[in-house]
């Protein structure tokens, strides 16, 4: 049975010595962050993820939900006691606006719990994911009426949402969409259409559900200019309101999550937003959304980790190249295994630079809605906007490549259910999948956020990571940190360049090497990432605060990651400047 | 539901065109084995496997084994039916000994059924595989009356084989093994003793099953060189012999196949071989395994590779960049988008050279146990050696990689039971970890292989390979594909005579650069069976023999390996010189 440790520790370290918080308290909420505040919000849902959803995640995946034939849906065993204690605790409203029921505190908490959420129990976590997304949805886009009415029932916990976008037909697409909405003459529209793989769909945990639907209006344009979002209540003053969950999906993993065939038949719903505009909508909320799930391949990643350390010192195989290490045992523990250490510190390395990524774009993203600095506002709207899909491509890529080398370090014990190891595999890869797959968040990347006012992001990017190579050029202790970097960023320049010169006449040029594009931006990302948190460790040890030993691990960490991780710009780089013709060449018969 | 075609003409192509079978009609069985025959067979078996093995791949999956409660285990729906078409076709012992029952033709045909096999079947494929383990250790080191006793029934089919070497506290370290052999007054044995991840333990599939065990005989000594083989048949003489099925595994795919914990209680056995020489029996018998288990790597990516294919050209979504190519469909189909391309693309360049370098290995085996020739059967046998940890650890590891990227192509349709791509990522998984882990081919290869007789047999590939290039340096027709593997090997060169400078004084740096050294040394092997390929293409067309689309494509392919994935060995090299330092710095308790 795997376990779990939240990471407190090195989320206070990164909230405060590597990013500095408190730099922030003129934006609303953040003074209420105070660094006790925040220790004691996080020890407590470390508390819970440990000692609650943890717990519960292998029973989840070996029950699954289940549809019985009225069409309810019940989860598995414990989550709806967990569901209760979770809404108790007040998580569900964190960071909403406090006029309707929330704390206010900064969506950067949010973000830093569900981290801890998903590790202990992705499936259960997507369930408070969805309705924070909804919460989202309404305060930015519903009216006074739509929001006196939803946001304190869903900020609560007392109600959940989702998202249905999906049909059997039209995923990524979504200017294929089909489901119908018929104007009513009380300002209400009827709702008729099939949703697919819609998440918590349906279930027991909640007494009603905030549909969030994008449907066509009748005789609106065809296209994605046509596609308007709505909200449909599962129960309308308490009755049913003519949707339904079909069925619900087997697949891979994340069992414990409802994963519905959603039936609209005349449904009631109302307009968010204006007609026409459902997308744009969609779009606003999507950076959260996508982050939401880019820190879904780290939280899984973390938790993978955690095990096969465990295991790691644990059994018993081999003696170490060097001689016995532990020689009044039968054998050493594989853990004094190069091979071994190889994955470990791989996984571990990312990990650290990948929640230190998810904290900065988080930040961003709080900067971008609370600032009272116009300008400010704007660049870390545009710093928000390039980072969420390197956020989401490469940590989920990154972090279920890391669930496999997990697994592999338990050898045949990995691929047996009991241990846990071949679930972590399993849950982590939807994350690569859904809220946009990667080849979508590389294209997103390559094809709208390079470009965007002229390239303002990436030149900020560019300028800010410039800048800090060159303050610290003559830091000597910096120097394993800060020169792999600058190397490496000379490779993101370059591949920048060249989509510039080669890609504008054709665009499969970018197509062909956006995915590239995007693992190469995650690297130097998260290379940075390294750099500012060796440089705060070495800060902490020269003035002698805190453990030496733990940040003297950060600078072995961050080592590794400039040695063997970060060197795969080359590479990246290299096969982008090749462009597309070899990809392109064949007809499509040659398949 | 997905479907499979074998690829019968590029096998074909490979044994006529690229390794030219028929050079070697010298040695025992190719004679037979001529290009009529050769198709005839193949054909077959890809009917067999199309028709039959397919079909039964989601059904083994969803129902799986299951064992009773008097221990007799029963396979899924349709398993029995398919095993005795298999038997009666006579494919499990094609390659086997005529005087024994079998038909005596090259092993190289039989690893080619093999990947059809495991293509539509994987959990079916591997009773078959075990049976033709099981004759390789006796037809090895059996004495006359066990190859009498039990060759006929197995080579038949009659009988099924398994291998038993995992014990719950023992798998890569065999010399902490306990199961114990006591040596009876009639040359037996009695075995008793517990052994866990046992492929087809139990199974309803023949009337009997030979097992084959490793023990520790009373007195022997501790450590590997105490272990001595056993043959324990499930039945004696008709009467059950003291071994049974405990309980099998709940685990992450192959659930088609029985994965047995077994006990042994007193069964009776003979021993194979000599008196605690059974881990050299199960060496002799493993580079023939460990092909066996790499080309399953290559049979899942063949398989999931086409049926992304199929789901590339039927899905509509968005439009292409280069403007619309179905423009009297709602969308184009996702095949037009370069990322789908590039994935697409690197499938398959990776499973024609695969199934090239799997072939070639092969060929090796068979030559180095029928060539009459000593110095041939050593070099073979070199090379063989060489190749299989390279072959068993890169192609499953690419193997799987693939999986995960056909299933990326079906979106959120991939991680839905119904289209199967999630279980052939559940499947494919396995192959990373059984016949040893993929950190100790890694280690086998750097550790054993490289080092073995001086260096003769690497030194033998680097001059191959290095004379294959020079000899075409003016050939401007190859240039494209000999000039990127010239670089390339000269970093597999150069990485190897960093070993040779570095890890005699610090095996650690050899340990913490292997998983690197073999993913390295793979990427060379597959480059240079693209410049076979490509060269045998280009001759073909030359030649206008057969369709050019199908060779044009080949040269395409061959490209695309050469632009985009070969130059990953420079990663791979800059990682290996970077030794074990921050690799091993840690102390185990920082982790």
């Amino acid at each position: 049975m795997p376990t779990y440790k939240a990471p407190v520790d090195d989320t206070l370290f990164l909230l405060n010595d590597v990013f500095h918080i408190d730099r922030y308290n003129n934006l609303p909420g953040f003074a209420d962050a105070s660094p006790d505040v925040v220790e004691a919000v996080l020890r407590e849902a470390g508390k819970f993820t440990e000692e609650v959803l943890a717990p519960l995640n292998r029973v989840g995946d070996k029950e699954g939900c289940t549809r019985h034939p009225d069409g309810r849906v019940t989860t598995p065993t414990g989550f709806k006691d967990a569901y209760r204690q979770l809404r108790d605790g007040g998580w569900i409203g964190m960071s909403a606006p406090g006029e309707y029921g929330g704390q206010g505190l900064p969506s950067t908490l949010t973000v830093i719990v569900n981290e801890y959420l998903a590790s202990a129990n992705l499936a259960f976590s997507m369930y408070p994911g969805l309705v924070q997304g909804a919460v989202a949805a309404l305060v930015q886009h519903g009216n006074d009426e739509l929001k006196q009415k939803y946001l304190p029932h869903l900020i609560s916990g007392e109600w959940a949402g989702t998202m249905n976008l999906t049909e059997p037909h039209c995923g990524t697409d979504l200017g294929l969409l089909r489901t119908k909405a018929v104007k009513q003459g009380n300002g209400s529209y009827k709702i008729s259409g099939t949703k697919i793989f819609i998440s918590g769909g349906e279930q027991d945990l909640t007494e009603n559900i905030v549909h969030l639907v994008l449907a066509r209006i009748e005789g609106a344009p065809e296209g994605t200019k046509g596609i308007s979002l709505f909200v449909v209540p599962k129960l309308l003053d308490g009755a049913p309101n003519g949707v339904s969950c079909g069925s619900i999906e087997e697949k891979m993993g994340i069992h414990g999550n409802s994963t519905c065939v959603m039936n609209y038949d005349g449904a009631t719903g109302w307009l968010v937003g204006e007609e026409n505009r459902g997308l744009n909508a969609m779009f606003t909320m999507m950076n959260e959304a996508r982050l939401g799930v880019g820190l879904q391949g780290l939280a899984l990643s973390e938790v993978a980790y955690q095990n096969a350390v465990v295991y790691a010192k644990e059994r018993l195989q081999g003696r170490a190249l060097t001689g016995a290490k532990a020689p009044d045992k039968p054998a050493d523990p594989i853990i004094v295994h190069p091979d071994v250490r190889r994955v470990l510190m791989t996984m571990r390395a990312f990990n650290e630079a990948a929640r230190a990524l998810v904290i900065w774009t988080a930040l961003n993203g709080d900067i971008s809605h609370r600032s009272p600095d116009t300008k400010q506002r704007e660049s870390a709207d545009d710093a928000m906007g390039l980072l969420t899909p390197v956020v989401k491509g490469v940590l989920t890529d990154m972090g279920f490549a890391n669930t496999v080398l997990a697994q592999q370090v338990f050898g045949g014990h990995g691929y047996i259910a009991e241990h846990g190891m071949e679930q972590f595999v399993r849950d982590a890869r939807i994350a690569m999948i859904y809220e946009g797959a990667n080849g979508i968040q590389a294209l997103d990347l390559v094809g709208r956020k390079l470009a965007r006012n002229g390239g303002r992001a990436i030149m900020a990017f560019f300028n800010e990571a410039q800048g800090y190579v060159k303050d610290r050029a003559a830091n000597e202790a910096m120097g394993p940190y800060v020169k792999p970097l600058e190397k490496s960023l000379a490779h993101l320049q370059q591949a920048t360049m060249w989509f510039m010169n080669n890609a504008m006449a054709k665009p499969d040029n970018a197509g062909a090497g956006s995915y590239d594009y995007m693992h190469l931006f995650g690297l130097v990302a998260l290379g940075y990432m390294w750099c500012r948190i060796a440089e705060a460790a070495q800060a902490k040890l020269a003035a002698k605060e805190g453990d030496a030993q733990q940040y003297n691990t950060k600078l072995v960490l961050g080592r590794f990651f400039m040695e063997r991780m970060l060197p795969e710009t080359a590479t990246r780089l290299s096969r982008i400047e090749t462009g597309a013709a070899s990809t392109m060449e064949l007809p499509a018969e040659a398949f």
